[in-house]
């Protein structure tokens, strides 16, 4: 079984059946497909499978459990979101620690990270059964973040957390050529020599300028043979 | 002006109210409120209003515009997001590193970070008028992002750059000016022009490669100058 899949997103009593769709969405978006609902007022509805666009597979394999003991049962980390945190100082961890800590357990068994209602959260007995709470780094004035929202904020640090997990191995060879510094210096003085006879170049400010920002931009062989043929073409017209 | 306030979320022809109105209370989360709106198919509708729930002001406030050139005119940093960016290779950032350079560079300007139409995203022409071109992690099998999720990702990595720039001290401000991207596309119009005179341009691959090494590079205003300076000095010599 992959990492991912060991990762559990419940929603726990979710009111709109639109909420579960965008979550199913947000959900696959990053890689993540095991759903689990309890007790949500509706399931789905005609809205739901809408907004779950292509994720309509997470949406119909989520499990239903009657309660949140059970949904969390055989999960080895719990973690809680609510936004009514300030109790539970010792325990807070924001949504990048959240990432590597549920990437990290994730590889040993299975994990939970649990959404309470759209309104009220989760209870303090529910929060109480999660291991940590995850506090998203909201605006004071107004942190009302959506449910399926919240949820997309967690899965994308969970997928950024396994991606560099995985990022053991070498990176592709990058396939861009550069040019010669000996290349580089015919263009410059070409560049010096033609815009000083054009009368525009009368110290060396103009020239530092220019090096400058070539050379801070990187440029490549397919670049450097443009700009020189720009400089001919103006030798050619003059 | 605060740094939050200088950064620009533009949406270019949404076709669906609701998504500017997920979109304007996903800003507000995370501390943003500046909304541009290019061409919407409908600026507000009754769920927009709904799904904004307390961030009204934000959505009220939106500014509306008829071109996505105007609407990214007064900025000094343009970042397109697109599904399509395959030919970018060079400009993609993720959102973790968008964030930071956001951030540092909205201490000295505007910042603009476009988001496209629901289906098309951005057209090929508004993307090479962006600096950079921002790519979300996604799951390579389902990538695809809601619209107001996306903007809920970026804003969140702005402002997590945010939270840890307040935290450092401040480091010496950088003395760099950038140019605007109308004086930028100017720049480009007048090279074009003078080129295409000159017998060099006879295709669209010579400006698509000039834009993409200038904006690569990001050019400063004092370059830009010199820059501009050149072609002048050309023109009065042909």
């Amino acid at each position: 079984m992959s990492i991912l899949e060991q990762i559990q997103i419940v929603l726990v009593e979710t009111s709109l059946p639109a909420n579960i769709g965008s979550t199913a969405r947000a959900m696959k978006t990053m890689g993540l497909t095991q759903l689990r609902l309890v007790n949500p007022k509706q399931h789905t509805d005609e809205q739901a499978q809408a907004l779950s666009a292509g994720a309509k597979d997470v949406l119909e394999q989520a499990q239903l459990f009657e309660t949140f003991e059970q949904a969390i049962a055989d999960c080895q980390l719990v973690i809680g979101t609510s936004a009514r945190l300030r109790h539970l100082q010792n325990t807070l961890i924001e949504p990048r620690d959240c990432g590597e800590l549920v990437v990290n357990r994730a590889k040993q068994g299975k994990v939970a990270i649990v959404f309470g209602r759209e309104r009220v959260g989760l209870t303090n007995e529910e929060l109480l059964k999660c291991h940590y709470h995850l506090n998203f780094p909201t605006n004071p004035d107004y942190g009302s973040l959506n449910l399926a929202m919240a949820v997309q904020l967690a899965s994308y640090e969970i997928r950024m957390a396994y991606l560099q997990n995985n990022q053991q191995k070498q990176p592709l060879a990058e396939n861009k050529n550069y040019p010669t510094s000996e290349a580089l210096e015919h263009f410059f003085n070409h560049t010096e020599r033609l815009y000083t006879e054009l009368g525009f170049i009368r110290n060396e400010a103009v020239m530092l300028k220019l090096r400058r920002l070539y050379q801070r931009a990187e440029l490549e062989e397919n670049e450097l043979n443009l700009l020189r043929g720009m400089l001919t073409a103006v030798e050619k017209a003059k």
